[in-house]
């Protein structure tokens, strides 16, 4: 496959560095000797709407022309991507619609509400919100961008990596959680471009165990259920980002439910920063895989904060 | 009277530089734009054990001669103060006693415990760990470090704005929570000798409002009850704190218990750190005073993140 270009993911920061924080690399003593290796965590839960949806989000957006602006975006989601987009697309002046399912929880209605976005109710299987989208798309022109499958959302994911290898020379390993792609993608290129010799794993919740499959089987595989705590990581891998991840990843990590919401309290309690159960994800990776990161320099993607503190407490 | 000299405060620096952690200094654009100032948080719940007490405890110990340590250290405390000399004592090699209530946390005694230190249980009354100290003292010759009272630990203390002022010249006022008075005179001193036109001003819980009634009647005023969820905060001044922060600090903003909860959500749920409620106070007193603060840079010592997140849902 052809993959794209340095260039490509150089141009993305460019567009978007004004837009996202630049988020900073957390370390802590106590994990490196539970570890036994250095680990870095770069946290996203810092950016802005608190994920490093903000990025690719944000590059999407600035891609479009100005006709596309002007009938405004589309996309679905009832997570990070949906105050992402809708974020984006008031910094820019732009109309958006989130198609989210009606089971969605009314906080995170209330925050894509908040940015000014319009929302629209689907059922909660994927084909109802495709048809709603596809409703959105005939009736208005919206551009769709697609919270994991696109391109554009994939380089502008790369610019989390970028600022991470910049700031930490020399890691030997990134380890970032994979739920669609979007985020391994972008993790994968970034090093190929900029750190040729640095390992890009991923973990993955073993109940959801799609990416795992997938690069066993070398095509897409699905995942029959979506049980899992780490509500960023339901989803599957798509046609742009897979061919991509298959080139690059080498490794997935599987973690259980119970390593997970270990992980994600240690973080909590011992490291004082919040993280969403989907970050948990990679914590957990690292500590069930230290054996093989021994002395190592291990770069982890903390890719969200947005955790419903007193809901998870119940899984404390 | 005559306050430590500048020399005094650089020497603390240097004996302790390898000890502790150099914390990250945070900033929110939400939080700006709320206030409308710039506002710089010195992230002490980043630092070991979790708060800045490993500063003053570190550097009292660091003071001691061989003879004084041979006899090991002493305190009474059921909270940070306690971990902070356990853990220095444990650095150190040396033997420490702590003097803790009765009904002191499992967890607390537990994480002392986990530093090696022994612990001596006492009354909750002030007299009763005064008489158990003495016991101890008398029986071991052991040295003992007040938590907030001692020249020591303030010199510890200072380190913390010192960095502060190195990463953010400029400041036009640091906002340090009061208790028992030992940060408070250490970030008043670090402004006085390194950046004399920034004002210190103090966070206290209004139902523990000792600090604000000791600066108005020019003496040490005590709490007739201790009825407040910031227990780091639940002390009175001390004489040797109390002549410094007397002649350094102007100003000390009170906050209701309301204001003190809401800040500390606030901050878990938007900027995705854990604070423990005594580092809420500060913040909830940048919310409250914003008038006072507008368009200045302003500093936030965010003191500890120790907080029982479980127990705290309950107050959300």
């Amino acid at each position: 496959m052809s993959i794209p270009s340095k260039q490509d993911l150089l141009d993305a920061r460019t567009r978007i560095n004004d837009i996202v924080h630049k988020t900073p690399v957390l370390t802590s003593s106590t994990l490196d000797e539970i570890i036994g290796a250095e680990v870095f965590l770069k946290c996203e839960n810092f950016q802005r709407m608190g994920a490093y949806k903000m990025r690719g989000a944000s590059h999407a957006v600035s891609r479009l022309n100005d006709d596309q602006l002007s009938h405004g975006v589309v996309t679905h989601s009832s997570g990070n991507f949906a105050q992402a987009i809708a974020l984006s697309a008031k910094l820019k002046g732009i109309k958006a619609t989130i198609v989210m399912p009606e089971n969605a929880p009314a906080v995170k209605v209330e925050a894509v509400k908040g940015y000014g976005s319009t929302i629209v109710f689907s059922g909660s299987r994927p084909i109802d919100r495709e048809l709603k989208v596809q409703e959105v798309i005939d009736s208005s022109g919206a551009i769709f961008i697609h919270p994991s499958n696109d391109l554009q959302v994939i380089l502008g994911n790369s610019t989390c990596t970028q600022e991470l290898i910049e700031e930490i020379p020399g890691l030997d390993i990134i380890i970032a959680p994979v739920g669609g792609g979007g985020l391994l993608a972008g993790t994968a290129l970034a090093a190929h471009w900029f750190s040729p010799s640095t390992k890009v794993w991923a973990a993955e919740p073993q109940n959801v165990d799609d990416a795992f499959r997938s690069l066993l089987s070398g095509k897409i595989e699905i995942n029959d259920k979506a049980d899992t705590i780490a509500d960023g990581l339901r989803t599957n891998l798509g046609d742009i980002n897979f061919p991509i991840i298959k080139e690059l990843v080498k490794k997935v990590l599987l973690v259980s439910e119970e390593e997970i919401i270990h992980a994600m309290w240690w973080v909590w309690e011992r490291m004082k920063i919040i993280i969403e159960p989907s970050s948990a994800v990679a914590i957990a990776a690292v500590v069930k895989y230290k054996s093989e990161l021994k002395g190592k320099k291990v770069g982890v993607i903390i890719s969200g904060g947005n955790a419903d503190i007193r809901e998870l407490v119940s899984h404390g």
